[in-house]
């Protein structure tokens, strides 16, 4: 029992916690610190944990890969955003 | 076999993904776009991940964590200096 208390708590907290990065990105419209990098790899790897949790039929993985996965994205496409916003600016006219 | 391949492939590219964070938040010392709460709850999340794993059993879930666990950490102490010389700064002399 306390087992999966643990691993219910561990999943909440991770999950949760991209959540303020979320609305914080959305709010300064600041993503400068943030690594392209990171979120390529980290959602990519989020999506295949929620495949991972459909192949051993486990829905609580696969509900909370989703909403990482839904929150992550949010954070990659305002990233994806400013980088080419950055090379256009930086383009000669 | 299928399922455990990727299993495997989500948790390096999810544990992997803070490197590059964690590497330019040193190489820029740059941290105003990252959330302080993010990674106070992740940093928790993700030890309670580790403690999951020793729990169960799993080597593979401790020592992904364990990594995780170190970058997100060297990602949250940079943030907590900041935030706390950010605070020092504003205070009236």
């Amino acid at each position: 029992m306390e087992t999966e208390l643990i691993g219910g708590l561990a999943a909440t907290l991770t999950t949760a916690s991209f959540l303020p990065q979320a609305a914080r990105v959305i709010r300064t419209n600041d993503t400068a610190a943030i690594s392209l990098w990171m979120y390529l790899l980290f959602t990519f790897g989020v999506a295949l944990w929620g495949a991972y949790g459909l192949l051993i039929g486990s829905r609580p993985v696969v509900v909370a890969n989703a909403v990482t996965l839904t929150l992550a994205l949010v954070i990659l496409v305002q990233k994806i955003r400013h980088v080419r916003a950055a090379r256009t600016k930086s383009r000669p006219r």
